[in-house]
């Protein structure tokens, strides 16, 4: 690695601070720009008919020629779930693990894009792009193949931790690699981007492993069949339910598509064990008796539209019976509670018993305070930015590490998109980029904005209502008209009466401006918006949308 | 009170039971209804536009000359927030403790209904209504005043509790009145129903005065101004501030009409004590150093729309300053914890500190698992229904009952309209009678229904598109038009091509249906319909309402 008489970084968040979600963070290295990770959001309640939300890559794709690779920390969705969107902008080579290139290559598939360009990396390999050196380290979180990513730099190293938790007793893989995070510290970390999610609970996350504990008790204690609902990309969670399926001598198949996808991918890499013969698919399963069956289902986070939710509904032979074991294997995601508490109640109604693992232990993928002060203190680098987080979370992180020492105009608690530029090793404030959220519904990208999320508001809460009247062009008068429609407002069939006084009421306004020569279109509309909207008021205190409709012949 | 000879009890609720809110709940006594509160919930995310949802009361109306009146067991919305509405239809007496009923008359003034006929109660004095005894009994509960309601019957009393803890050391009320519930127990109930809220949560729900140290330290930590958010009815956690503020050598203004009119009135009925000289109001405020400034705001469960939302956002004078303490006094109700978060993230960004008392202890209005079993040992009930919960909730409730002792069988794990019977002291189902609920927008009630709510889910996902044409009558040749207008689809300045596409496609569908002499206009609807659609689908893979309009000229 060259060594450049005046280096000059900087580092910034596209995406991921400040909320929970779409992360990218970019480190720009004597221009070289490298990006980590390119994550999607879940789309807010008042985001109405949006899918998902991604980063607004502006500054990238405006300094494309620049932009060395994209190195991905792991394969949950708030990490790589922007990539169809972005890649297509922006072809660069992807980074990441087996496994985090295994969800890629799927992600991508179901999008139709066949051109990436993907790099498997293993923690202990290094890798040159443009001319600096990035290395990894291996760390431990709810998804395996989870990576932390150091860029050297001639006055120490920049460290992404990725998300990550200390499992000393972890399921299917290494512990974290302490000792390579020790000897990252050694060598010198001028800046530290560490993962704040969980910077307000105190302590220790526990280990994954006590959750198989109560798994297996749960698989223990049922006398019939066990349904298992857990999240597809919780691989480790996954490994701990074939284990107690083998352990309790039963058989499990998989009702999910999208699990079954991800148990293969993580299978064909190495990263999931599964006991010879256990896995069954749903045809087997029929010839067993009931007390030997595990199906192995979506829909833990209450979902509607799930397969757990569909054995609960209906189903034919899949139906949830009195007599069935439901078992939640993993925790609701803030904001899913009351869909999960539903569909507990609705297990409940049926007979059937439900265990929800998550109500017993808590099993958190991120570190307590503790954790992240132990990953601060084998770092000790020279800048700390907390990253990975809702503000308070970075704010109570940002206090953890001046509690470890690093002194407080050292702490950087940058919002998306403002930038903190190091020169010869020293940082300040260097400015802005543009940040924010782009809006995916349906195939259009960020053609949804704040004018179509209002309209739907206003759509959502009272409806819409038309009035189209057809006017002469000479004549200036009537000749059609005026009709009135409505949908979403109130119960036609119920309200014919209101529906007739307004069409009284707008013939009335439309003929007196006519009868005194007003026939500008937008007088003659506003006359009629107005006159309903306060008829309508009156009657019903509700306010649709008044969509007056002026056609000439 | 009479001894029948063959005395025949009903027991059952109109709302309450599988679902938290709009509690209603009706006791028969050989004919005569009794009913126990007249609740409103909110809305879920799915009722789009409604307002509040109340429960069905059809079958009261249906036999209006056999109610006897409505028994209120406390003054929150979920018991009292339906009663303008109920009474509208059913002006029957109302009774309830002092404050209940302030709040009651506060409630009916803003709707504007001025008939009723309230009459107030003290927990230790009984009713007599048609020829039953009614007799009540003063509990805990996070707003004073709440009582639970015995209703006399030749074969024991049928108890509510209402809402409860047991709370050893309350703030400012005397604790729950364990004596007389023991006496009732002793005298004999035949059927309890009791609230399952917290049912699964073990141990005890500990004391709201263990809030108050709580607060005091958050305030005696304070050197700014204290900014602290409350929910206007819980009068006891309010008394705990003007406590604090008054050890504190602060003063307090109420920045909210809402919770400055439940003061005042709690006040008047001797429920709050306010020490003197404390209270001012907010020009006086202005006057005094901060570090003696407290403001009393709504908005401690995050609403977008409250004095604290505003004071975040802007106001003038108001504005929270970085060195303000924003304490939020209460816990998130379940499904708001993310609108919380996000005001905390907020007043963070400010530099505020926030001190949320909810992190800290828990407070619940509600007894966990160990206080209800100890109202079931003191009421030994021949008959247990579980009520106020949603279902799971009441089912772990029922398996208390067992626990306690009381036989599977004699325990009625009831939903909404189905009622149990009780011939001689002796229960069995009884049929069901209709119960559900009314969805209430604007001064619509009853009448959003399935159709309104389902088209205002669809306007709210992909907006709405709209074809108008006229056609000449006799020609049968498009006149004017197709014009297509749309909202909360596109933005529209952006998708001039895709609409213009959308206007060449619906004419040339129109044209060719005309030709061909279709002229009837479902079918020329249809065709613009399904040509739009599938267009519009293959192009943005959204889904808006196609509403084509026809006029004839």
């Amino acid at each position: 690695m060259a060594k450049h008489k005046r280096e000059k970084l900087k580092v910034f968040a596209l995406g991921g601070v400040g909320e929970l979600g779409k992360n990218m963070y970019v480190v720009e290295v004597n221009e070289r720009i490298f990006v980590i990770d390119a994550g999607l959001m879940f789309p807010e309640n008042d985001m109405l008919g949006v899918d998902i939300v991604i980063p607004d890559i502006t500054y990238l794709t405006e300094n494309r020629e620049r932009v060395q690779g994209i190195f991905l920390t792991h394969g949950h969705e708030d990490h790589i779930g922007a990539l169809p969107y972005v890649l297509k902008q922006l072809n660069v080579p992807v980074y990441g693990t087996q496994l985090t290139l295994g969800l890629v290559r799927y992600k991508l598939e179901e999008a139709g894009f066949k051109k990436a360009k993907l790099h498997a990396v293993h923690p202990d390999e290094n890798v040159y792009a443009g001319d600096a050196k990035l290395s990894f380290f291996h760390t431990n979180h709810s998804i395996p193949g989870s990576i932390g990513i150091c860029i050297h730099t001639s006055h120490g190293m920049i460290v992404h931790t990725g998300d990550f938790k200390f499992d000393h007793t972890p399921v299917d893989e290494k512990a974290a690699d302490i000792r390579k995070m020790a000897a990252v510290g050694e060598e010198g970390v001028l800046c530290l981007l560490s993962d704040s999610t969980n910077a307000q609970l105190p302590g220790l996350s526990g280990s994954e492993k006590e959750i198989g504990r109560e798994l297996s008790d749960a698989f223990f204690g049922a006398n019939g069949r066990i349904i298992a609902a857990c999240v597809a990309s919780n691989v480790h969670r996954i490994q701990q339910l074939f284990d107690a399926v083998a352990e309790n001598d039963r058989k499990i198949a998989i009702i999910s598509d999208h699990i079954e996808n991800i148990v293969h991918i993580a299978k064909d890499l190495g990263y999931l064990m599964i006991p010879d013969g256990i896995l069954l698919n749903e045809d087997e399963m029929k010839r067993l008796p009931d007390e030997q069956v595990v199906f192995l289902t979506s829909g833990s986070q209450g979902e509607p539209v799930s397969a757990l939710a569909e054995m609960v509904r209906k189903g034919e032979n899949l139906r949830v019976k009195s007599e069935d074991t439901v078992v939640i294997a993993d925790n609701p995601v803030a904001g899913n509670e009351r869909m999960v508490n539903q569909t507990i109640d609705n297990i409940t109604r049926i007979g059937a018993d439900v265990i929800a693992v998550q109500s017993q232990t808590h099993d958190y993928g991120h570190g307590s305070a503790e954790e992240l002060k132990l990953m601060m203190r084998m770092m000790m680098p020279k800048y700390f930015i907390p990253v990975h987080g809702e503000f308070r979370m970075m704010k109570t992180h940002s206090e953890l590490a001046e509690a470890v020492g690093i002194p407080k105009k050292n702490i950087y608690l940058a919002e998306k998109g403002e930038v903190v530029e190091f020169n010869e090793g020293n940082a300040q404030w260097g400015g802005k980029v543009p940040a924010g959220k782009v809006l995916v519904d349906g195939s259009g990208i960020g053609d949804v904005g704040n004018i179509v999320l209002r309209d739907r508001k206003l759509l959502s809460e009272d409806g819409i209502l038309l009035v189209v009247v057809t006017l002469g062009r000479k004549t200036k008068k009537v000749v059609s008209g005026p009709e009135i429609i409505s949908r979403g407002f109130v119960y036609v069939r119920e309200s014919e009466h209101l529906l007739e006084e307004s069409n009284r009421i707008v013939s009335e306004v439309l003929n007196d401006s006519l009868n005194q020569n007003v026939s500008e279109w937008s007088s003659l509309k506003s006359g009629m918006r107005d006159a309903l909207s306060r008829y309508l008021y009156d009657k019903t205190r509700r306010r649709p949308m008044i969509l007056p409709i002026i056609m000439e012949v």
